[in-house]
């Protein structure tokens, strides 16, 4: 398949791309940027730099705004800076890239590629869904013509991580979400409800991707680096200090459907009150037929722990 | 199959009782009474009354306890007396019973029931889950060996009824219901998530229910009247007079669970905060790979809905 990733570099957004570079069957057209974990600017440098990283400069990347849906401009949230560091790559240092990010909107990139490869392509947003609102809502035909648009966002059946109600990506633009979320285009939404359930602690994920040191030289180790990182600083229910690969699940699953299970709904996203950014049922849809969303809910975590290490595993050894 | 039916009487539990009597192929032992639409004094009376009405006042009723789980005096929501009705029948007057309340307490009968019938007795609770706490809490062996225990309650995928986050029988005792779920006694949630699949307006409720009107005699038409009150007054999304026939669908599931479809999944209550009585994931427990609650999802509504009418005409029929 062609796929787009639609970033917010941003640790595990690194993963995702890492383990987009290494599956030799598919494509990675491009990586469009938002905000999210940090500003657009920031993560148009991080993406660079890990292209570069990868030896995948040949992958143009392309910028998208830093406003809301709503207009206003975009400001990180500290929880995301504690997670990701105020660098986004957990204070990892990486060379500077020698190619800079393309002229051309991630939105308006986003349609001509969908007209050029209509259900071939693949878009998997793991960042706000601002740039996938403003394509839906600009480019309704393009964004109908689309293979699967997958988001890495939302928690319909867990708290959020941002507040109690919010996770993260729908919690830095709501109003986006609920665009993208209420359009009637087929989402697949791997949020929280399953990728908690790859959460681990710092020291069994060091471990597990020891693999990637051992003979990977400079990439494996910064990734190794930057895991550890977001590990120790994405805090877990009780205190204890635990990371969960969320952005590359979203990208495996949009890969690899039968990997994941999930039931269909309608869903919106609260934008007012204490619950602002709250992903939940939109019950002016509940007797449809049809829903637009398929909520993922659960995950073989063994294979795709597995899976993940080894793609990126690939990615590491082919520069 | 014999079924304990734990109800607040109420008039979806009206319709439910009036359901259980109407499943020729499974037997009622007993209506067991807790709080929730009313106090438990006034659900035991309604209770009476209606099995009065369906000429089975050879079915025993026992009460329970009219305080929360937590130990205080249970006091009804304005929301409940608005939608059931300051009587909790919708204002209908039914004749008195003739039969009193077992002296035995609700919970004592259920566990008693449960030691004599082991995994062929079903509990269908459709009331505040404070029975249920305290029978789990208190013969846990028992509770062990029943062979399902279904719950109208909760909303997970969707708002609540009584707040944004609170439906109507976790919101009336939290801290039971949340003993219940975290118990990892297996619970069947017929919660709003598809309860609110069957709502339609009460012109549309009227007509489908005309049925047992035809020559039901009392029963058939007081019941009508006690729906058409119910859809005036539970207000639907956008203000229209809509009502679901909740209670009566988880009678119905627990029966054919073929019926529903649902998900398995490690749920809480929350018990603080404006978000107080909302049902949602245990993330302390998501990593596990068995989970004790079936989250119900999505029902065949017309097939339902089509059993639902001809089941409960069979009740009016056995007068």
């Amino acid at each position: 398949m062609k796929l787009i990733l639609d970033v917010d570099t941003g640790i595990d957004d690194a993963l995702a791309i890492a383990y987009a570079l290494g599956r030799e069957e598919d494509e990675l057209l491009a990586v469009t940027c938002c905000f999210g974990n940090v500003e657009v600017e920031k993560a148009v440098g991080n993406t660079l730099r890990i292209l570069r990283l990868f030896g995948a400069e040949e992958i143009p990347v392309y910028g998208g705004e830093n406003t809301l849906f709503a207009g206003e401009e975009f400001i990180p949230d500290p929880i995301c800076e504690r997670v990701h560091g105020r660098n986004g790559i957990g204070e990892v240092q990486l060379d500077e890239a020698l190619r800079r990010s393309e002229p051309e909107d991630a939105v308006a990139y986003m349609a001509r590629m969908a007209a050029q490869y209509g259900e071939d392509l693949l878009i998997v947003a793991t960042a706000a869904m601002t740039n996938l609102a403003r394509f839906i809502k600009a480019y309704p035909d393009e964004a109908a013509k689309v293979g699967n648009i997958t988001v890495m966002g939302g928690a319909l059946t867990v708290p959020g991580n941002i507040t109690r109600f919010a996770e993260a990506n729908i919690a830095a633009d709501p109003e986006a979400a609920k665009f993208v979320l209420e359009s009637g285009i087929p989402i697949t939404m791997v949020g929280l409800d399953v990728t908690l359930k790859t959460m681990m602690d710092a020291e069994a994920m060091v471990q597990l991707l020891s693999p990637w040191a051992e003979d990977g030289g400079e990439a494996g180790e910064k990734l190794i680096s930057m895991v550890r990182y977001y590990c120790l600083n994405e805090a877990g229910e009780e205190g204890e200090r635990m990371g969960a690969i969320h952005d590359p699940l979203a990208v495996a699953a949009a890969l690899q459907p039968g990997l994941v299970q999930s039931f269909d709904s309608s869903l919106t996203v609260e934008t007012d009150g204490v619950s602002r950014g709250r992903t939940i049922g939109d019950i002016r849809k509940i007797k449809q037929r049809e829903h637009s969303v398929k909520v993922c809910i659960d995950v073989d975590v063994d294979y795709f722990m597995e899976d993940f290490v080894r793609t990126v595993q690939k990615a590491i050894h082919r520069i």
